[in-house]
């Protein structure tokens, strides 16, 4: 034993981040560039407001207001007569991935998800010592129907972790693919993460539309994109309402603070506003994809609020030729791409300004 | 493999939690009865408002300002010279021993702690695998020193957690006490869980003063009793800054909420008038102690906002017949004892007015 005695497997790894970084043009981490309205801002301080003198009490602790608000919200959104019993939520979609892993995962069992994908997701397997494998995505980040039914058919996960729209590539799965694994999962659970559903493009389904007829299928939101509400931290889920319950056993008492279940509420009953700019948000990102195909890139189709593109010979040159601009993106997935979240058409226009600026770096051969 | 596919050791058990009833006199789980001010309650809505303008953008990760006021404000109390590398936080100190517990727990590691205590620290080490050993304190509730010390050596645990007052006796532990076994413990932490601190009696000393010259002493605190704010979900940690560190591998990224980091450091700016209300709870618990010991019951030496009294062959008909009255307590700790939270005057007058109209349970015999 060394001090402090950190797990042997947690020794030498940093916090998981990206750099925080004060850059005039910030499109490094998927937020949302539009900033609440005045209108929003006053209704989130009045609610506040109208919880802080009781402050001194805990909170609901089944947040009922809450789980009955983000029902409804997902019924307009592909879902169809999804409950509050079936809704559950956290501080953040992390959280909700953690109390997944902690109810379902643990020493002896296993988690799947599909490379390049989000990476967070071994994290939670790792933070949970659930053991965790991976699959791998096509050249062009689709899954293989048959050779990921083999995989989960071997592996027997009791969760499998399927992004979509995936992260950091933006490609959204057919729910033809979803059912054929949560069938192949049998009683282990699926988990479609779909915190950029909103932004899907016209035609792309959500998951929601199978929860009636799929029980092992469980599908998380987050408020952090769509919402523009990644500071106030509100994740959320639909599923089974036995899953739910379930969840209810390793979530510590007391999770969601009243302050945060009263801003969401308030950003709730917003939806309507805040749901407009995402279709501005879309406009952008079609175009931002045909620009940077225009410059001669590969693009990964997108249906989320970033678009993955590349390949560089030294993609971290590139990186930096664009944060000497003042423009910061991420340098993340596999090796030769880079990711550009999709901000307002001005800061679109500086992150075009900035790369046609560094001239032509050194690209990849198409394989 | 069932479905849901819970963890084995999770199938049947309750969510954590005491019964949530709407009842006129609430004393049941350590809340402070005083709400904030309307002064407090404007600055609080204010500094939501401020930050609200800027939600769709992720909180600061490593909530710098916050941790500057928390290591202040420690300063004042117990603390020597503790700075914003040595302060930890979360959503609760719940989520701040989890923290810990996943950082230093584990599968094949030990966490102890002595019973009867507080009812969340197995489950924390449930939900981490990590393996719970108790050992038991004494009639008084106090520990032997001799075998709590044997108990650590033969163990050797990775987290000893030593609350101080302990929940739900109201017990504090002496400083040779915690001294005697952070040696005990070697490279393995301590954590002196002071949720109650600030209600101890004069002459009580906090464990922070240990902090300089501990290496392996963690001291917990939080928000949620002495500053009326447990709606608003935040705890912490003092500690040697290599302990925050690894504890900064396992938190999820942005934990803590752009708008709890704006509630807490408003009303840590209001540090004087929420800690006044804290004498006040401590005259009221000393003479709701004297009145019951007056009564002919056993009483346990209190530290905290709450006092254990009894023992009764029967408490949870003393538990039903308060509640009959309007009057919620908790039934909680060893067979045959009750936990009554410490209310306002008004509310302690409602509390032994039940209790006297129960007229005189049955009680235990002394040992």
């Amino acid at each position: 034993m060394t001090f402090p005695p950190l797990r042997e497997d947690l020794v030498g790894l940093a916090p998981y981040g990206a750099p925080q970084l004060d850059v005039p043009v910030q499109l490094n981490v998927n937020e949302n560039p539009y900033p609440p309205s005045p209108e929003v801002v006053a209704d989130i301080a009045a609610s506040v407001a109208a919880v802080a003198g009781s402050l001194n009490r805990y909170p609901d602790r089944e947040f009922g207001e809450l789980r009955a608000a983000l029902a409804d919200y997902l019924n307009r959104d592909g879902g169809v007569g999804i409950t509050p019993r079936q809704v559950w939520a956290a501080n953040g979609s992390n959280e909700v991935m953690l109390h997944l892993l902690q109810a379902f995962g643990g020493p002896g069992r296993t988690a799947v998800s599909f490379a390049p994908t989000y990476s967070m997701y071994p994290e939670y397997a790792r933070d949970t010592t659930t053991r965790w494998v991976e699959g791998r995505r096509e050249s062009d980040f689709s899954l293989d129907l048959d050779r990921a039914r083999e995989l989960v058919e071997r592996e027997r996960p009791t969760v499998v972790l399927l992004p979509s729209p995936n992260n950091p590539t933006g490609t959204a799965l057919p729910l033809d693919a979803v059912s054929a694994l949560c069938e192949a999962a049998g009683d282990g659970l699926v988990v479609v993460d779909e915190a950029y559903a909103e932004f899907r493009r016209s035609g792309t389904p959500s998951a929601l539309e199978l929860l009636p007829s799929t029980r092992n299928l469980v599908v998380s939101r987050t408020m952090s994109k769509a919402f523009a509400f990644a500071g106030a931290r509100l994740g959320y889920l639909a599923a089974a309402p036995e899953i739910c319950d379930a969840v209810r056993v390793v979530r510590l008492p007391y999770h969601l603070s009243a302050v945060t279940q009263a801003a969401a509420l308030a950003a709730l009953r917003h939806a309507d506003e805040l749901l407009a700019r995402v279709q501005e948000l879309r406009s952008e990102r079609d175009a931002t994809a045909a620009w940077l195909a225009a410059q001669g890139l590969e693009v990964a189709q997108s249906d989320a609020n970033f678009v993955l593109f590349g390949r560089y010979s030294d993609r971290h040159a590139v990186w930096q030729g664009l944060l000497d601009h003042g423009v910061l993106i991420r340098e993340v997935g596999p090796s030769g791409w880079l990711r550009v979240s999709i901000g307002t058409a001005e800061e679109m226009g500086a992150f075009r300004h900035a790369l046609t600026a560094l001239g032509t770096p050194v690209r990849l051969e198409e394989e």
